[in-house]
């Protein structure tokens, strides 16, 4: 009963890697907090940031699903989310109807608190915005009363979208820093588990370093360290001003 | 003593009614609350905004200043805040190096959590701007070591931009929606003591609507009938994504 | 003969309503100029915007397509405007290429003054903005020599987007604002005819007095007291400048 | 009375050749319908865009001023305009309080039915955004009833930003494309009494004819020749979609 | 042998004569540095860009496409490169898995030095966005992995986006002006190849001078006369600030 | 004889230490080259970026001015430029005409291959866009003829924009990759003279690893691993696509 009553959140990763540099620390918090945070793999990442397992003589594609799929479930593990993988195409990914009706079920069923996914634009990666899309596509669907019926329409759950490799070439801004000071460790325990993507490991610690920085700057928390940012796609409704 | 220690915020309002319309419902809240609201009028907008003032027959800017004073502190008394006038010009306001000394010396003083003010841009009003870009200037200022020393620098206030007359041609957008339901009525009042602007009761009423629409049609809180909105400067640090 | 010499104007609204909340104003001014108004819905509606049907017991699509088609029909006959439904899809609607051809060929058999049509971007609603690249890219297609031949297309007739539900979020902005003071009792009584939304009526109802008012500050109109706004996809050509 | 009935329009030109190359089709046009046309030209431009006069020996700055003087009271003539010069500095222009007097002044004095004046960026020549600023704040004195008393007061006058040098790096963009054909032989008379900056004559000819191909394109008007672009500061208000 | 191993670059054009207007400069100077530059044709501009051959009586889509196809020819040999026509669809071009899998087998087999194609926005001409769009995605797929194997992948030319018709209305800002002053003769010639579009030829005449002015004002380049504008995507990775 | 021969550049810097975090690079590559480098301090930074100074007991302005000077001086030596100071105020900054009249000789009397400044925008600091400004309008002013006479004016030196702190809110996008991978030793021994701000020293190598990631990521330079980003105020003109 408990476990239904858990709230949720929907992480929308465009290859299966994603979700741990850009929301490691995100998934990591809510976790700790008791949410059940479901990260939807849209695909493994086979093609496209596979570069490493593909270098070993031999590989097949199959090979480097299975591999990327195990390093994922590992790191979700770690920080404390649960994965599906919906196998949809790597460089190019590519969102069919049914791929978009099958997300739109999922916001249904989860009824999430809030949802990340990637920037809205981003000249180095194709897929990252095209996931974007329709994550916020499927949130749409997802708030008709006609689609499966009035009683299981969601709300309005905030979109956050994650930071991209390059910034500044996306048009990405940060308009929240979220603290992740306290779950840090777990966060780059999760990274050591992406070993084909080991080039990146000091990458992300540093943007983590750098966006702690960033929000011990803008306010009093002086004992922030790490942060992620995010920008957001709604405006923010509350009744306070901080 | 617990009245030397009560929160603060702080206010910096170009003309002397520029607060009631934009910033009405974030004031009452926070007085209500129990904060300390001081209200920075640079000027009584004696030039721009007393047209119906200035087609009585043998006024005088005096009288004008005098009555725009009188109105604005009744609308901040009814919304709970402390007013102070600065006089420093109407149509054009001009910020002389005097002024910023002034109020970066109010920023230490106060040690406000938050600051409102205007848009960054106005196609209609230069006044605006001018005094958003006063109001950060001396922000600035006042958390520099070399002010006034070191023990009163101030840290990293949020500041918020309140709704301008046209949003579009301001490029402003909305990132809070403020729910200020609960201190509607009291907005309301003090609007009804702006004698010299009535004309814009009806259209500021409609924008607590409006804007009370989105913020519930933005979230959850299906209670929410008045909002207001805001502009952030600056990133929004927390350990929380709502 | 005459009736064939009729000015004709172009409405792509993606959903049955859209067309009676944004654009019933410029719809009513030009019908009541002899101008043959065809608007072209590309879905009813009948998923995202039926709420209250779906709410009645034993609700089935057919029947809400139903419902809608003859409250669109109804409102559009109040306003003067001719109808037509594509039945292409609702959250989402997707853009075949029969549904270009076939709008492309519209264009080329009413060779419109004018297109009336959604904003560029809309995170609330994706079918908005895709229902706008179609007539778009239709109207593109339409002026090429090689679609159905020489004597058969358009000119260049300019395109004016209508106002979103919150603007500031699609980065609109209104470039015209056009004074339909004179026909704003149709408009109003055209929002009535469309009961499956009546919370909309007074909401847009304020969106038309706002900008009445703003029409008013921009211009030397005193008696303008509703009007809708536009933004323009292509220069104005013109030999005045007003 | 006649004369003093006639419509105005206001040009606010940062350099005394400005006008010509910018907007001397929009004058022509306007002068021969009658209008009185009043160019303000803010300073000679007697530093930075008189090359060839300094390149003569011997020159002052006294001399260059009274042969720009000349130049530009010769195109106004030929143009139709009426001429002021204001010699507010070249290079830098500097707008002091009194300036802003005076050209509040004027614009009460005049009571134009739209203004021409620069556009808003212009990193090759920052004269010429403050000679806009200048104008649209002294556009907003003028409007103020504080200012010289309620019955001076200036309406709203549409404000159009010409066209830059350099019009992508000034992220200009023409809302407007006024035909100037049936003046364009004035226009081009008009450069040639430009004798300081003659290696422009071609290169504004061609400005004219480029912006004549897309008015073409962007219209129905087939005779369409020559073409000024403007950018719009407010919203267009009409009751004509076209 | 020696040819295998000159260096290359890609351009992609939505329809055959684009890359001879907006590219032409940028392949003759590379084709005269020994550059083997191969021009992919994805459609002929059958129907949107042959106005003129379809007002011919009795003319067939497959006579203009072969019309068309054959002033490609000619052009690109003037200029210097190599021609290739996918046929992929005019007014709407559209972009199947197969394109983009093909496209992305060019740039492996080519491995370009940089890329040309067309402006990321065009509201005149949906085709023109849809190629660059191809054209970067194909070149992300090519530098994946997974893809064909780790020793075809390419690694990251640079890619320049060339001159849209209307430049401002596609948000498109030259960052690159390239000097083509010494091929400009040539460029010429090519364009007097394209008999079906002959009205453009001064038109783009008179862009090229008007680059080469704005060249020259940006730089020392005193001999420049005539210049092509590029944005890029991608920031110039460099060890020298020129 | 062939020192006066040497080129040059100018770095504008807003405070004493700008120049070594943000240029650094530049600074010791082009020294390496044979450039001076002149360095303008327009002011120390006396008030807003020497907090560590300022929390020493009995410390004065005038201490913390000689402490910043020296170490700029180090700074700069290290790097192998030249330093000016301007003492032109800090927190504010200020730019009166005497101001920029000196800096437009500065221009005229060091002919500068380039220029460096800050970002355009900085919300966390003021002073930054006004060197910035400062340094375009004496630039622009240097240019014309009737400020020191025809035989002194400059060309057009391009200007480059340093990496401000927190680019995306600053609306700064690194258009180009200096490869600094070579001086980065002599950087990194720059930053430890800057005593007062040794908070900086970690958090801006890891600026410097960052980007040298992305130039390698947007080239084929494989051995790059440091660079600075810059953002172009003017088109770059060449005759090289790279």
């Amino acid at each position: 009963m408990a476990e239904q009553k858990a709230k949720t959140a929907l992480v929308v990763s465009a290859h299966s890697a994603d979700f741990v540099w850009r929301a490691g620390g995100a998934i990591a918090l809510y976790a700790r907090r008791g949410y059940r945070v479901l990260i939807v793999c849209l695909s493994y990442g086979e093609r496209g940031e596979s570069a490493k397992l593909w270098k070993q003589p031999g590989m097949t594609m199959e090979a480097v699903k299975k591999a990327r799929h195990a390093e994922a479930e590992q790191a979700a593990a770690i920080l404390g989310g649960e994965t599906m993988f919906l196998d949809a195409g790597d460089y190019p990914l590519r969102a069919t109807p049914e791929l978009l009706t099958l997300l739109a079920g999922i916001y249904q069923d989860l009824q999430p608190e809030f949802v990340l996914s990637h920037s809205l634009e981003d000249p180095y990666n194709f897929d990252h915005p095209l996931a974007t899309h329709l994550a916020q596509e499927a949130r749409i669907v997802a708030q008709a009363h006609g689609f499966r019926g009035a009683d299981k329409i969601i709300g309005a759950p905030p979109v956050f979208l994650f930071e991209p490799h390059q910034t500044e070439q996306c048009n990405w801004k940060p308009q929240v820093l979220l603290d992740i000071t306290e779950v840090w460790d777990i966060k780059r325990q999760a990274f050591e588990s992406m070993g084909a993507q080991e080039h990146l490991w000091e990458y992300y610690t540093r943007v983590g370093l750098q966006r702690g920085v960033q929000a011990k700057r803008n306010s009093n928390r002086t004992a922030t360290k790490y942060a992620e940012g995010y920008q957001r796609v709604f405006p923010h409704v509350t009744d306070h001003l901080s």
